[in-house]
């Protein structure tokens, strides 16, 4: 089964389009749990335990275990450990190097860390992203417009075009999609006429503003093509007490139930 | 001192304009050390060795630490260590993510690894790079033309100027250096034009075949700016036998010797 059936089964079984963010970062983890590996364990599995039933996926951030050195990324793989099968791991490493680099990042984060899906940076071109796409049962998310500021520097107007351009060609294994962020949705109508059905991963609708409704307006296409719309801080750090771990449960589920609703009156 | 200064100072005093690319795979690491940890090590120290003096700095990759798992992270982490502060680090991590995510990147490959210096990857814009440039004391390597082939699929023609020209207005602590490749030679001089005195890393001019002569050329501007050219797999497996460290130092001094010629006939 390839990533993205897995991924849809995920997505109508459940009824979720929402994949979780996880990234921790000590100074927001609730204040009696120890700042320790065994404590960061401790924190992202109850969050997982509460939110799996209304999550997609889970999107763990690399950048935020790397932060910690070698114990975080202990933690990174025990983590992805619990989490897979039942639900799939997108690794978001943004990682992008020439082509013999490319295939080591590639075996890191697929066999090393055992993540189901990746994200990856387009900017040395094809090379730099064809060992990972050689990965046929795994999901590849590239980036094409992203949800910060800075992607106004050098992503828009038109690089994300060629971007999604090139993406759409490279993709002969059906096993590629695209990072699209929902703060330029009007962005998304045109990146969907290009890409026909390509799973989008949609982060920047929680904290950083992106609107919602527009989003999943032009990224539905109306068919059963999975995306995800990632949310990672208005979830995991819902509470800061001990209640942490159910109100990132409920945090999720009214994200997803939003999600729905919107979706149904599209 | 600043990065750039702490270079220029190895780079003159020692008269090498070379930087040894450190990028182990198991296939080809010398047949009689075992592979382990710390047979890895073992072959990474005695090639530290036998070319720090010919080495204005190292360059590990990340991407073939990570590939190796937590143990490959872990002599990363020792490697590092017992360059510094002797020679420089440069971390070959191209990292490239948003604001926040980006500045955990950058925790991580200064604080946590301890790298002198890094490689990061444009394309989400300013956001993305400037949570590195904060470190004041250590060096930028923003990548603008990579010596890849897929540097044609969206660098070339115009982007990787854009990007110097930003990157340029960007650099306001003198910390930020281009990663520019010797396979496209002539490009380098309209990089050098477009960003004056900024010191570049050159990859490219080993087994990759940039044409070095031309190289030099276009990248030297004459006055005591320190720039690196960079060489992997061409000094590191120099040989596969007992005698690789001796080997991979003939090879780095032939090498600096080379550029050193080919500098005074400029």
């Amino acid at each position: 089964m390839t990533f993205f059936e897995k991924l849809g089964n995920q997505v109508f079984s459940k009824q979720t389009f929402l994949c979780v963010g996880l990234d921790p970062v000590w100074e927001k983890m609730p204040q009696h749990l120890p700042r320790t590996q065994q404590g960061l364990l401790e924190f992202l599995l109850n969050i997982v335990k509460q939110t799996k039933d209304y999550a997609a996926a889970y999107k763990p951030n690399f950048a935020y275990f790397e932060a910690l050195g070698i114990s975080g990324l202990e933690v990174l793989q025990e983590l992805i450990k619990e989490i897979t099968p039942e639900v799939s791991v997108i690794g978001d490493a943004k990682r992008g190097d020439v082509g013999h680099s490319a295939q080591m990042y590639a075996r890191a984060v697929f066999e090393s860390f055992g993540c189901d899906a990746v994200t990856v940076s387009p900017y040395l071109g094809q090379d730099a992203l064809r060992p990972f796409f050689e990965y046929r049962d795994r999901g590849v998310f590239v980036l094409c417009l992203t949800s910060n500021r800075g992607a106004d520097d050098f992503q828009l107007p038109d690089l994300h075009l060629h971007v999604a351009k090139k993406v759409q060609q490279w993709n002969v294994s059906g096993n590629v999609g695209l990072v699209v962020g929902a703060t330029f949705p009007e962005k998304i109508k045109a990146i969907r006429e290009i890409t026909g059905q390509m799973p989008f991963l949609i982060p920047g609708v929680g904290t950083q503003g992106g609107d919602l409704e527009k989003t999943l307006l032009y990224a539905d296409d109306g068919s059963k093509l999975p995306y995800l719309i990632n949310a990672s801080r208005s979830v995991i750090y819902a509470s800061p007490r001990e209640d942490f771990a159910k109100q990132a449960g409920i945090a999720a589920k009214q994200l997803r139930d939003r999600i729905n609703s919107l979706r149904s009156s599209l």
